[in-house]
């Protein structure tokens, strides 16, 4: 443990350095080829076994402890955003309209110093560990699923992951049992009514006005039918008719995003969007298309694993508060990991003690403290060691 | 007479065809060119007088007949409206999102060839004919207003127009003494909400489902708040809020009109519309920018004008019908015609006895069956001649 | 003429106790009882042939002239409202939850008094008189069909009726040819949710909210289902779901009314309102059960006697406009007596000159100005001289 | 233990018939006679010291046991609700739209049967038992408040209390350490349009169309105003506007509640709601009253006492599994039991294992399966013997 803090401490400005070089170089989700190519470079030069492509473009790097015992994974993503960068920073990114604007610049540069440290406490490890490096974790599909399909998990005992988090405090360790991060899902609508001159309504079908009746029931989902303690949400973000002022609207594009935390209520939230848009649309003369497009399930933790990652946090000195907190609406692919072995995801705060507010993750002015890097490292760090020497009890 | 049918029948294949070449180049209100040109250029040949730009993009031509006598003015408008015509037939639209899908092509065609029939007769002509080709009907403040304030209606004693009308059945001609057209008002309304992420709607506005209530409650306008014996029409035929799907839309933009036939109602109409802005948005924590501009006013026919025009209509053998209609909900600017001189504006019939029912006007597959261009050219030429025969008594 | 003008003035105060003796006595449409007793024992003294239970609950006094001659019918209606009165009158109803508020007992005076005048001047009379007390003008099916069937009409010529109208001035007189009021009819509506405790919305159906929802959509029947240059009125007056504060309620009980001039117009807005209650039910999981019952047809006044009874009132000198007005949207089952014979039925304006407003009909402050029913009772009186006088040339 | 077992199953008979009696006669909230003297009157027949009246109309009973110890308390509520029964059974309410539509009846039933058996126990007993029979638990400020302010808890160191809970089923008993039930406020608002005739919309301002639009938008309020993972319910229960068919409604009268767990939510709505409110109405020229009562607190358990209560539930053989349940959106006055003592409140499953599903609480055709009552009383009575028992050591 003393040992492990020691290494990390001393190659922090390494860990730096790698964060700031990838925040120079962002490349999009399912368009990553020179940071994969960079990841795998670096672990091959600790010894490691190195798998590159996995899934797609992922990269797994195994290390096999001197002793025998069980499988660790530690998961890092390292795709970026389509945002123009706005920070005025001497590493800003060099890529047009290309951002690390959530972090996983230092997700990434967490895991390679973290994967050092390791590897020089090798001969007293008591088991093995698996550095998962995953591509594409912004957009759905994502890059879990083929990763896993592929094999990344194949005797893996438990995954720990983390998040760096701006609008979290430095020195926070944010835990949760059960789910911590929302099913992020799409909604496409058309609505199809009868064009006209919009002063022969009663020749015509409204299609603005259908669309409006719809968006105004919509509220009715969260209001009315599903468990009020339950959380969800349902937003339109999208309404397009582009139209002369003077004609009714032949048709309605909408768009929107559906937020849950439970597969049940998904679903119920999935048919009683589309009973009310046919409802709505016949009482109307209208006709509608309907496509729900399922994200990322919720993540849930495992319980055993979100204690024993909780009490591993109170051991790093640097880690303030170990709070247990609300779950997250937004969406993340670790879900799938989940699915398939216990583990938890956590968050570490990362909102430099400086700033009063932090700017949100995909904003052009978002930004961290890199010293958070160091926290995560610790806790992942520490989480693993105690993990197998533990599992061989 | 005979002659003035003979002539017309004659070209009437010419007809056709000036129609279809215009229906394939459609031109936008206030942004015509070659239309007002190819116009010029006719009536040149023909040997006509002609003024170019007048108010802006109209065409005067003038026939002198070789007798002394009254002036009759003839309209016709030839702006084309902002639609993807969507008809598949020989000579669809070769400009993209441009659409004659109101007519004006034909009323053009058909004042051209009637131009053309009328010289041929110019010998036994006792009076002057002025040819009014007007620009931007489709949109206020029109062409009308400006032609007419650049002198078109100097010297004119009646005028007559006419609007060929898919919803009635070739052979119908309506007439109507009083307001044959409604005061066609625009509405613009900006929703300014509170953008956001669309998984936090409690730290957001949601204009979009501000404005869909909004739009729910403006039934209550018609349906509600006016005389029910008063006819009045509110519709909103553009709603705009292009954003990506997992947002909360930080504003909307509505557009839309609103038709009257009395200016009280009018008054209140546009009064209501803003109380319920102001209080749908003060409910929803959201502001507003709110514009309403009067349009054209109603187009009220002149008695003794309407009345020969009837007469007129019955001695064509091609109208079945001469039927007094109903007012139209349409905005039209003949209405500032018909506040200088006396006149009267008339439908002609033009839905193809094949179809069952015809596209509305303003619609991408509007059509209307060109036979009809015929009958209108015989109204007006036989109004026309008759009028000055007469007006010589 | 002047002797008939004479008679009635003198007997104006008796109008005035005869019609606040019946607004302290109401009774309900189909449970009159002392009001119809009333009447005949009126008649009766005057030495008229009565016959009482015309139809049910009419009575109907026929005055024999002394020379023969044509039958005149002239009729008034005699039943109250389930309103609680609110005005603060000496002669305030003493019936809880039931009111003249429709100015039924105005004219029971107005006849009666009317009667006795006539009487006077029997000697006179070229002719006959029939007095029609109509029961159950209120609800339909109403009483005039029945009182029609049992014979009120026979032998009739020509029949006359108006309405006190206090929303018109005192000394106006409003006529109109053809469709003078409107068809009304009954609507009733029972939305089936499923009943449950307020905080769990999720097992129930929340019937409240359907019916809101209903109600809401009700408004796009006028305005935009309907020809905007028909006229037509969809009301919701009654909204029932009497429950504990805590509750989601089982079911709603609503009922209203449709106004409209014209049978095409009537049956779609049967079934359009149809159509949005299934519909809205469906997208609720609600059931629901819907009766439209057609009420009185159109009041359709005759030609030739509309310009009589306008003629007739400018001999009045309390009549100071006679004016020909639009249709009223309210329903009068005089419209059978004018399906079966000639006639007309008018309005005599009855806002008291020192109102600025006036309280609608039906209104728990309604009133009228009561010298309305002595220009009733001339314009009455001289119409049935001059029709039997003029007959008889 | 096994004593308890016994006597209690040996009286499960009289625990039926005495439910059922109490069923046939309920007695609403604030109004209950008969049922607090039944109580009384049995509780005395077991040599109780009993006090009626206790603030308002409640019953105190006190079981002194032969040795000296701590003191528990044991409640149950009795009042019943403003519903018309719907229920097909022998022992159907005999009082016309009242009924105990939540169990009450089976509360009051197993606490004067459990009183016997300890009764019977009484020689053994280390301590005192208070049996608190409370008065007006469904509607606010409850029989709770004043009960406790007429020293019902004086002297008491622990207390138990149950809700017999239809949806759970038969065999499951659900705790919660902390907040297990919601404040449940009470909503009243009056809508003051303008009255008038049902055809005259333009001249009246339609309150029933405005409170519907209210109801509409109310759903925002929980759909977007509030955090999405904060729990609340906002439903109106009550609508009422009771008019003729053909008016428009000169005003409406709603009743809701509103259901939160936390202060700031709470607030939050009552705001937002008098806000659309106010909106609502000035968009439509109405006015408004607006009461927002605010109700019980939430019950928030103690750890200890509902880990006790737990433990103890796990020895009764009839009781399947005991769960950690959501916090239920219903609110109790037990809360204020709980601000001044430790205690738990916990939920008794009572669906009958032959039904599919179970009415909900307040429903016309609620039932629960009785022999839930007797798993009630034998963990509360285990309850109170282990607490007394155990605070001896």
């Amino acid at each position: 443990m003393e040992q492990l803090f020691t290494i990390l401490e001393s190659h922090y400005e390494e860990m730096v350095s790698i964060r700031r070089f990838l925040h120079e170089n962002p490349e999009l989700s399912f368009q990553e080829i020179h940071t994969p190519n960079y990841i795998a470079n670096y672990h091959r030069k600790l010894g490691l076994e190195v798998r590159e492509g996995v899934g797609g473009r992922g990269v797994v790097a195994t290390l096999k402890g001197a002793k025998p015992g069980k499988t660790v994974a530690l998961r890092a993503d390292f795709d970026a955003l389509a945002i123009q960068e706005q920070n005025d920073i001497p590493y800003k990114s060099k890529v047009d309209g290309v951002m690390h604007a959530c972090g996983h610049d230092g997700h990434t540069a967490t895991l390679l110093v973290l994967a050092k440290a390791l590897v020089a406490m090798k001969d007293e490890l008591q088991g093995n560990i698996v550095f998962i490096h995953q591509f594409a974790e912004e957009i759905a599909p994502g890059g879990a699923k083929p990763m896993i399909e592929d094999g990344c998990l194949d005797g893996v005992d438990v995954i720990f992951g983390t998040h760096l988090w701006a609008p979290a405090p430095l020195g926070d360790v944010l835990v949760r049992n059960g789910a911590i991060m929302a099913a992020a899902d799409r909604l496409e609508v058309t609505i199809q009514g009868k064009g006209g001159h919009g002063a022969e309504p009663h020749h015509s079908v409204d299609s603005i006005l259908v669309a409006s009746q719809f968006i105004t029931q919509l509220q009715t989902v969260v209001s009315r039918r599903i468990d009020p303690l339950k959380s969800a949400v349902v937003s339109i973000g999208h309404f397009e008719a582009i139209n002369p002022f003077n004609v009714i609207a032949e048709k309605v594009e909408l768009k929107g995003t559906v937020r849950t935390f439970d597969e049940q209520v998904r679903t119920q939230i999935e048919n009683e969007i589309e009973l009310l848009l046919k409802s709505v649309c016949e009482g109307f003369h209208a006709t509608y298309e309907y496509a729900f497009t399922r994200g990322y399930p919720p993540v849930v933790n495992h319980k055993k694993e979100t204690q024993f990652l909780a009490d591993v946090a109170c051991q790093i000195s640097e880690v303030h508060n170990v709070i247990e907190c609300s779950p997250l609406m937004v969406g993340e692919d670790f879900s799938y990991y989940l699915e398939k072995v216990p583990g938890t995801f956590f968050i570490t705060g990362a909102k430099d003690p400086a700033w009063k507010d932090a700017y949100p993750h995909h904003h052009a002015q978002f930004n961290f403290d890199e010293s958070a890097m160091l926290i995560a490292a610790k806790t992942l760090g520490l989480a693993t060691l105690k993990y197998l020497k533990q599992s061989k009890k």
